[in-house]
């Protein structure tokens, strides 16, 4: 089957464009540049890969950027001990503890002991609270972040527009929601939260002029989901066994794509669809967190 | 027409039950009484009339109220030294600053000054967010949480529903749509959020299992926007002219009521529905922060 890639929307392209706009944006800046901490903890391979992809990007736009990496056997208390090193340490911009954390350390707690003004993940109390307020100097979950400025960037209406999110975590599915739902032009819209509790999904889904699947699980947005013409956001990240691939697997989202595809107007691939924007996102909020810290 | 009464969900009902649990349990506390401060800005009728029902219900209970009366020229950062007062009283168990305010002071500004833990009306920024966080310590507001207590003292199953809520205000529409998301027995619905900028509003509200409505404009909700066998949860107030009336004026609700009857399963009226709720609530809180406070 030949796709049509004209219905694709490109999230490397996307997340490029926003690099140069950041990279020249920075580059004018008198005084130091912003710089974002990564913390690590423990040895996790994905952790690993995202944090220094991470830090790669950051350095890439003239940002400043470093690594912490902790022990698995830090405790909790220890953990905070060096967020709120960071907090205190005015060189610091942004600070991101990388999840997951391991077992008996409450992600809550530490992320909720990052200064909310450095919080450029977005997942602090604090933080949540003005999303709820609608407190534009706040920060926002990286990822429905991204997918607002991918949805804005393709010129994809929101007002008024019906949008059915799939998933209710504190990472995606709940700001997504609230970002979507607020008094905003990238925002108004009618939002409904489905989840693994739901009845009747597919009727659901059915009705959405953009549907948005952060489940976290492959093929479950099928084509009798979708609504002809349908805009779908793809976040699922998810690895299947695939004995022709290199590595033994390859990654797909939670849409089967190859079926919906003809169905959708636009469509976010995986992976090249949201993946970038979340990273491109945390780059955003790192000159946004420098701007807050540097004009008080 | 005759009204079928066995429809109607009686708030004052439910109340009264809960206000004599809490009667029973404020009996039973050793020490002194949980007590409750309300703070009123100038002399706006309706905030003397709500402020001075709440402080006599929080004494029929059994528990210590004041009100604290502030002119109507008070500045926001007096005002806010005034809650702060509030939050160092080791005696002071609850704060409610009664909406609105004077133009000029920032009611959010306000809110989030109060001790989170003394937090009773639930508007605190941190307890927003730690309600998006679904931390059940948190102080969510009070008529949303009022309404959830209702359905599930009226038994009313919220698990894999679909419900609509009308109104996307901090102090309903997105508190409610949050709460009612949420795993939890009471919560793990499916939820659509819709307002003004809304497109076909009919079609999504006729899909509600269960119909809450919190827009504050009479008659927003008619026959051909309800399911039959629907919940319906009328939380506006209105005031509209009535020459037959006393007063000259009635109160309605949001729901076109008369034609909306017929198609319900279940029903709150205007008055006498979610209102005496959200005062039940106010005192459940007030036992809350009490309890929090000295479990410490």
């Amino acid at each position: 089957m030949d796709l049509d890639t004209s219905k694709l929307i490109d999230g490397n392209r996307v997340a490029e464009s926003i690099y140069e706009e950041l990279r020249a944006e920075i580059a004018e800046l008198s005084g130091r540049a912003p710089r974002v901490v990564f913390i690590r903890v423990g040895e996790d391979p994905a952790s690993r890969f995202y944090v220094s992809k991470k830090k790669k990007i950051a350095l890439s736009i003239g940002a400043e950027s470093d690594i912490v990496i902790l022990p698995e056997t830090i405790t909790e208390e220890e953990l905070i001990v060096k967020v709120k090193e960071f907090n205190k340490d005015d060189g610091t911009d942004g600070i991101l503890v990388q999840a997951p954390l391991p077992k008996g350390i409450s992600e809550a707690n530490v992320f909720n002991s990052i200064d909310p003004k450095k919080d450029v993940d977005g997942f602090n109390v604090l933080n949540s609270g003005l999303l709820v307020q609608e407190d534009l100097e706040s920060f926002a979950p990286c990822t429905p972040q991204g997918i607002l400025e991918l949805l804005k960037r393709e010129k994809i209406e929101t007002t008024g527009k019906h949008v059915v999110v799939i998933g209710r975590s504190l990472i995606v599915g709940k700001p997504m929601a609230l970002l979507l739902a607020r008094k905003h032009p990238q925002g108004n819209a009618t939002v409904t939260i489905c989840h693994s509790r739901s009845e009747n999904l597919p009727e659901i889904t059915k009705q959405a002029d953009i549907l948005v699947s952060a489940i976290g699980r492959p093929a479950t947005v099928t084509a009798d989901m979708v609504k002809e013409g349908a805009v779908v956001i793809d976040v699922g990240i998810n690895r299947v066994d695939d004995p022709e691939a290199k590595k033994g697997y390859r990654i797909v989202g939670d849409v089967d794509f190859e079926a919906v595809v003809p169905l959708v107007s636009k469509i976010t691939p995986v992976p090249g669809g949201v993946g970038p924007m979340t990273v491109a996102t945390l780059m955003q909020n790192t000159l946004k967190a420098y701007k807050l810290r540097h004009s008080r």
